[in-house]
């Protein structure tokens, strides 16, 4: 199979999980980092949705199963030691639970020692999720 | 200290590291992904160079300490979940220790089961590294 070939090039750690970077296609913007183990990087590969391994829920998930906001793999990259993957996604809504578009929506600023918001808030993550 | 309480606000794992996506400031161009410890990420955010942890060397060491191809950390931003770092970047002549400017220079095709280059080489790595 082609796909078990393709994906045997890839170095999963001990955990048998690789980072993979959600990139927005159009925009460049860096979305998230979330963890693919075999499965999960078969998976995006053959559907074009993304899928990750959660660690904390010890769970294949798709991305936007719960909120809709899904993601459409277009390309997927390797980096030169083949342990870190780089995926740019077009996104559906926003990436981020907490409502960002971004994942990375806070800024460190070392002066003042405080992180600031400076990202877009897209939805609103209490009518999403109802929690 | 303001800089550890700043530090404090990151998630480091069991090993003491946290991902951090290394993110070209002009282009969006994601270069690489690399570890930091705590020690890493102050010295990046006190010299404004980008310092990280090698998990191989397990040592700390300056991103271009030998090539001379350093990185001016511009911009440091924490995940929601704060346990990945994105840091936008200024690059010297590139990233990668290939020669390639991006680390993710190669692109999966799942119907051949190839890796196809599609980054563009900017230096001769032994030319650099002499080895």
């Amino acid at each position: 199979m082609k796909l078990a070939q393709l994906i045997k090039k890839v170095k999963f750690d001990q955990r048998g999980l690789v980072p993979a970077v959600i990139q927005d296609e159009k925009t460049g913007e860096v979305l998230m980092l979330a963890y693919m183990n075999r499965r999960a990087l078969a998976k995006t590969l053959e559907t074009g949705k993304t899928y990750f391994w959660s660690r904390s829920r010890k769970k294949l998930w798709m991305k936007g199963e719960i909120s809709g906001h899904t993601q459409s793999a277009r390309q997927v990259f390797l980096d030169c030691d083949g342990d870190t993957l780089l995926i740019k996604v077009r996104q559906k809504e926003a990436a981020c639970h907490t409502g960002f578009y971004s994942c990375f929506y806070r800024k460190m600023n070392s002066r003042t020692a405080t992180l600031k918001v400076t990202g877009k808030k897209v939805f609103d993550s209490k009518k999403v999720y109802k929690t």
